[in-house]
């Protein structure tokens, strides 16, 4: 049996449709380049039918990404196909993956289709993508759920037509591991041609099963997992990339395949996501959780750590995690900020994005000693974050005083104009935000707000999340500063830009 | 076979072993009742012979709990047994958990016992637990890597001896599905006496297999689980009690087994936990995420959701999510508010307590129009946080201005004097720090700062946890206020109150 484990990453399609998570085309970008530096084999960028917005940043990653299958989801209708086709054409490795629903409930509920027509209409799709790419994907959604002759008989169908990767997906996390396996162990078994096609499985960790659904799913035969970096994705997410990989790697004994990821690139991309989504990874996080590695320091007292293996089966450096490195400070040069965001892999996209950002680097290092790699990606986080800033903080100032009302003062630059405002609040940044709603009037309604520290020490930037809702839809917006006021004025600011831009857009259920 | 599984919870031990997770008595009693209410079977209440500290606390909970088994964890030895065995003597049913290493590495280089003189002290340990109660578990620490032929051996001597329960840890994760289940049911069918004790197993989650490590052992015949509100615990953690319950609830067909755990109480019993030890709960976490039970709204377009069981496996209020309830606002009278916190399962120590948290009430309304539950649990969690205040904020001012440096002065009582000093800093809550810092002179480092909002809404109250480190020692503090500077301000004095009060303490690895 092949021992190449595929990792296809779908942190930007499925992990995008958690509520809260969207990200814009640049921000799907950086994930982008951090997959491909990781050296997934895919990376799913998004379902290009779903908008223009969705389909401009398909295209983007498949133009940009060399080393990864660049690959979009599309509903097994012409339409979609076509859109998905578009969108990858420019990719050194371009995949297209259709799917159909094909459990009783969701053909006759949500379908309205019998189960001939069914298969007749995964058929037809394979035929459109084949115009596009030989690389064609067919997913059976809520598989788990589906009656395991009918899969057999769908399967060969979008197999004979030419399908070359089948994925199994489990959409509402019902499955556990003994059983999962057996599916995929008797559909392996039965479906006629099953050995010209890598199988594939998806699973959704609604009872905190997805990973280990999808490991037992792999010693039954599989060979590509889905998965989101922190397991990122619709209600409780999906598999983590980062769990199945490590597991895979540490039990090669028990696995008997291995994945060509680069794990020393897991933390950054951890982070990376959990700054853009701003969803925080717990600290209990398997891998990239800030314990994961973490010995609390009582038993270090009788000396147990005298033998590292009695605790550990993982290196904390194997996996990315590594001191923070002091790496600039205010003396620090232009060059030196230069090479450094390149070591980063951040991208510069011209000179006077680079005089920009280094203008504000010398502007946090009078604030801050030292300035270390987080604050630098904070930097060129919200350097880049938006494309079109319509609201921009000017300056502000604040005020709070025990038996006083909080009070600020903002000053916004509104489309180029300038205006400004002042409010009071139960607290400052409730001050801050009513003083920029005066000014945007936006309607909009917070749902979540938190801060944390980019880095150690009481001089550390914050970086504030905030979650805001208009008519159903749902945006985050975020900022770092010194100041936690400046910084959630901010990032207030990016959230109604985001909104401002923003564009509807449907998630398809896999 | 059993079709009982018993939920024994070590939140208060094992999680409280997580760096930065450690806990007053008080905030282990408030956690201990919330776990009673939930009707798990066992309750880990801590390690008796660790520290003075953690004997009472294993007393106090000991005293406090009716309905659920109080257990202290004990190395096997003497003076560990007798400690624990003092400890639970108030329970209305106390249960002693005695461990020892058993595999070859742990023996040879941490116990530097044979493995003859490892089952003596086994079986002497059994003896000693006897004289204080006949409900006693044994745990070979790190089964995991330990021989079969040795696990049954010792488990055959101590079933012999007394124990009534029998635990198979996998003390650092590296364990997969089918071959822990192989092993627990090798163990069932080999051990002589087997049949009369309980098979229970306690897995951490550093390959992210935890809780399908312990639903695999459920599956061949353990019929207890340790686990962890959160999956709280060391490095990863230990299975989620959330996870393990509802996957056996959800799918009784195939566990065979069911938990009299009140499911209701999970979300609440989530947030307790992540407020007091200031660990989030990522939104995308199964059952306790913000994201569990939510949909991104573009699904609902197509009318997917018309059969609402398409996509859904669990119910939201099955396990105690429901929306805010607006309970209180200014008008409230002082026995509405006894009575909501009656309901909330706040205990009101005394009078003296009640008019000063109505007090307190009274103050937060007048900031903020609508009072949520959540409000109150902070309020009340601020109120009784600390026994010993040695510092405490009495007024603060504060004020940042775009161009100035941000400056603060705090007036602090400082164990009954009074003290004001004044700071600048990098943002204000950085002068805050610094000006606290004038006065406490403590040399703390502080490694994590970070904030959310309690409810939604910009007039909600933030919630700060400051997570200090002095002589390796790592403590939490917590401030709520609708003012995030005062807020912050105050988890800094809470988190100084602790390094205040603290003792040195050991953890044992099981």
């Amino acid at each position: 049996m092949n021992d190449q484990l595929i990792i296809f990453d779908t942190t930007l399609r499925d992990g995008e449709q958690s509520p809260g998570a969207s990200m814009t085309r640049d921000e799907k970008l950086r994930i982008a380049r951090q997959l491909e530096r990781m050296k997934v084999n895919v990376i799913e960028a998004g379902f290009a039918a779903a908008s223009n917005g969705d389909f401009e940043a398909v295209k983007a990653v498949a133009e940009a990404i060399r080393e990864s299958t660049v690959c979009s989801l599309a509903r097994a209708n012409e339409n979609d196909i076509r859109r998905a086709g578009e969108a990858i054409r420019p990719a050194a490795s371009g995949r297209i993956h259709t799917f159909i629903a094909t459990s009783p409930i969701h053909m006759e509920k949500k379908l309205r289709m019998t189960p001939d027509q069914v298969v007749e209409q995964a058929v037809r799709a394979i035929g459109w993508a084949k115009e596009y790419t030989d690389d064609i994907e067919f997913s059976a959604e809520d598989a788990g759920r589906s009656e395991i002759d009918f899969l057999c008989r769908i399967f060969e169908a979008v197999i004979k037509a030419g399908a070359t990767t089948i994925n199994v997906p489990d959409t509402v996390g019902y499955n556990v591991p003994e059983q999962f396996a057996e599916t995929i162990r008797r559909l392996i078994e039965r479906v006629p041609g099953s050995d010209k096609v890598v199988w594939s499985v998806h699973c959704h960790n609604d009872l905190g099963l997805a990973v280990a659904n999808s490991l037992a799913a792999v010693r039954a035969g599989a060979r590509q997992v889905e998965c989101t970096v922190n397991g990122l994705g619709e209600r409780a997410g999906n598999a983590s990339l980062e769990e199945i990989v490590m597991a895979v790697r540490t039990r090669k004994d028990v696995f008997q395949c291995d994945t060509r990821v680069d794990t020393t690139q897991i933390v950054p991309a951890s982070k990376l996501v959990s700054g853009i989504t701003g969803f925080p990874v717990q600290p209990n996080k398997a891998i990239v959780g800030a314990n994961a590695f973490a010995h609390e320091s009582g038993i270090h007292q009788d000396g147990v750590l005298k033998h590292r293996e009695t605790y550990e089966i993982m290196r904390a450096e194997d996996v990315g995690w590594s001191t923070n490195k002091l790496v600039m400070g205010k003396h620090s040069g232009r060059n030196a900020f230069r090479s450094r965001l390149q070591e980063l892999g951040v991208d510069i996209a011209s000179e006077e994005q680079l005089n920009h950002a280094f203008a504000r680097f010398k502007e946090l290092a009078d604030k801050k000693h030292e300035i270390f790699d987080e604050d630098l990606q904070a930097l060129m986080s919200d350097e880049s974050s938006e494309p079109k800033e319509y609201f921009r903080l000017l300056s502000s100032s604040f005020h709070s005083e025990t038996g006083e009302i909080p009070c600020a003062r903002v000053t916004l630059a509104v489309g180029g104009a300038e205006a400004k405002a002042e409010s009071c609040g139960s607290g400052p940044v409730d001050a801050a935000f009513k003083a920029i709603e005066v000014v945007a009037k936006s309607g909009t309604e917070l749902l979540l707000y938190s801060v944390n520290a980019i880095t150690t020490g009481t001089d550390a930037q914050g970086e504030v999340t905030v979650r805001l809702s208009k008519d159903g839809r749902v945006v985050n917006g975020q900022g770092a500063d010194t100041d936690i006021i400046v910084a959630s004025a901010k990032a207030y600011l990016n959230a109604l830009n985001k909104i401002q831009a923003g564009a509807e857009k449907m998630n398809p259920q896999v």
